[in-house]
């Protein structure tokens, strides 16, 4: 059979990431090319308890169909966290859950843009959400960065000259992959400009709570008074990625479109998590939980950070991130992180190349993107150990 | 702020199933609507051990981020089952584990279709995969059915006058909504007429292990012999709907395109009950199970026949099914049944109007759906009363 694929589809390939990350299912290979959150992070005992409780009395609910929105309390719940602890909603915004924040974005572009209109987004970016405005054939424009986020000169000039823009795309807090907190001032002048040229903001936010260092900056959406800005948030890096819930808060019309959009794609959220992640709400304290999480990984990357000054010989720039789960690092100019990752795979320890972040995947770039919440500290000692081994002879 | 949502999603409505199910919220409504599985149908008590095993052993894994494809047991046990019991699949198929069957629906829509093209479907039928279509502007064109599905004369006249078929969609086994079983001739006659005219055919089966009378028909997969076959299946019906796993067993390289579009979708499937449901299908007999369900829903049908046959004096024809969770029925000639459904929905008690299910909602029918799986005995009891008492007056 030749099959004959939607013009929407045909371009689009598997993402870099993910066949990477198959060939870390090799245990003997250490893993820094991973988005994952630590296990040691999942409040497992917690669910475990929740859950028996709930087979134990109300299975034939939490098993059968629920609607699409989501499961209430977990829409009440989580509306009225995000309204109390960072003022996201207002009283024309509504609460959708979803499966996992990566839903947030692909129905996003389902509902608002047709095929050949722009997308604005920075530069570098998260692969998942670019795959998913590939897939409806949205052209792409990038919009490069500096440590406070993105190049808002460049922004303006580019929201000048370009037709049907339908959203801007940022991730301010944490970037993935730059780990770029984009500074407050920036935030405010960003909605600004999506005001006068008249376009949407899709704020993602799945690591805006994950702060070890530096002050808080309080997410665009907080700021937005007139339904301008999506946010997408996750329960994916503070309560467990397997279960796939995220969650979208926007104007009630465009949430009224994105839950006709969910009923068609997967009627619902899995029901029996939703219930498990609004009980947890309801009985713990997440912000607790969030702290310890922050705690953890605030120390892995600082051993990381150390051990690449220590090892590295100054080969490899970064900034120190304070949050998130990235170090965005870079070799020389004129290096291929492609090739220097390549090598690395070889010796079993593996980071992502910058280019599997670009607008443009054939990118030659020296950039190349380092997890540290998953692996072990015994894991970044040796990982960084044999990227220093590799780096001594590949950079002179 | 107004929004300009895209071409593909502008005229989709939510769907009428979904709003009258949330009048059937109020607890005193006695609900002929649903498309639900009976609650006592779910396996929760041994759902529960395996998942107190889980937390207690490999919550690490359960909790953490999947792969696309799916968990690879679940993937294999499905794959294995579907194979050996009923002869689908072949060397040349690959298995995509997804968030329920209507994920199939939509993703397969999404990679095949393009705007405008064309898809054939059983008329009346299934609203969810009607309105997944709907949402990438595919045109419908109905085909009509009788007491063995659809009718294939029509069907040929439309393939050879139609450009741009993608694909043709049937539910070939207990129909829905109207519950009919298309006869092994037509299933055989089905295929050929697409390989004559070269489109595929989407075989949605969520209900086909659910047979309570008459005789076992084949899949059509089971018959496909090139590739030509997507089979959407579910384990809804058989296990639980909330937990929202279903799977696909089609031709690898679709398979594969599939597996992109689920990676941009909601990146995994919920690992956990993914966990559960391989668990189950490895120490327990769901060929058991399914025939209890079986049984329950054999007597439930048959007592609703009965009480119809008893109290409606003869006013609404039916064909008593042979499994499945629906009875179709008809007005008299010339009645609404929208206008009937309504009626009987003042007196509280609800049946689906069969323009829910047409390809043109605004069709006046006099047809409509009743579900007999989830309702009791004493609310089908209740519930046939209240609607004799309606139809007592509404039909002379």
């Amino acid at each position: 059979m030749n099959f004959k694929f939607s013009e929407r589809i045909s371009t689009l390939q598997p993402s870099a990431i993910r066949e990477i990350l198959k060939v870390t299912q090799d245990p003997t290979v250490i893993s820094f090319a991973a988005g994952n959150p630590a296990p040691e992070s999942f409040p497992a005992a917690e669910m475990a308890e929740i859950a028996a409780e709930i087979f134990a009395n109300d299975a034939a609910s939490a098993l059968q169909y629920g609607v699409s929105e989501g499961y209430n309390p977990l829409r009440t719940l989580t509306a009225k966290r995000m309204k109390e602890k960072y003022n996201v909603g207002r009283t024309f915004d509504d609460t959708l859950i979803t499966s996992g924040g990566q839903q947030v974005i692909e129905m996003l572009t389902k509902v608002l843009v047709n095929e050949g209109d722009v997308i604005l987004c920075e530069m570098p970016s998260f692969i998942g959400a670019l795959n998913a405005f590939r897939s409806y054939n949205a052209k792409l424009i990038g919009i490069p960065m500096d440590d406070d986020g993105m190049d808002l000169e460049v922004l303006e000039r580019t929201l000048q000259t370009t037709k049907n823009v339908k959203f801007i795309y940022t991730i301010p807090t944490f970037q993935n992959p730059s780990g770029h907190v984009m500074s407050l001032a920036r935030r405010k002048k960003l909605l600004e400009l999506a005001e006068t040229y008249n376009v949407l903001i899709l704020e993602d936010s799945p690591y805006f709570e994950l702060r070890f260092a530096g002050e808080y900056v309080p997410p665009i959406k907080s700021l937005d008074e007139t339904g301008r800005v999506i946010f997408s948030g996750s329960y994916s890096k503070v309560l467990s990625p397997g279960m796939r819930i995220g969650f979208c808060i926007a104007h009630k019309d465009l949430v009224a479109k994105l839950t006709v959009a969910k009923q068609v794609s997967d009627v619902h959220t899995n029901l029996f998590f939703q219930m498990i992640a609004a009980r947890f709400l309801e009985r713990h304290d997440l912000d607790a939980h969030i702290a310890k999480i922050c705690t953890l990984y605030g120390s892995r990357a600082q051993l990381m950070c150390d051990l690449i000054d220590e090892k590295f010989d100054g080969k490899v720039r970064y900034v120190r991130p304070t949050g998130g789960l990235f170090l965005w690092c870079s070799l020389p100019d004129g290096y291929d992180a492609m090739d220097f990752c390549r090598k690395t795979g070889e010796k079993k320890v593996v980071a992502v190349p910058g280019s599997s972040f670009s607008v443009d995947e054939h990118e030659v770039t020296p950039t190349f993107r380092m997890n540290y919440s998953l692996p072990s500290e015994d894991q970044i000692r040796t990982g960084i150990d044999l990227m220093a081994d590799v780096l001594k002879d590949y950079v002179k």
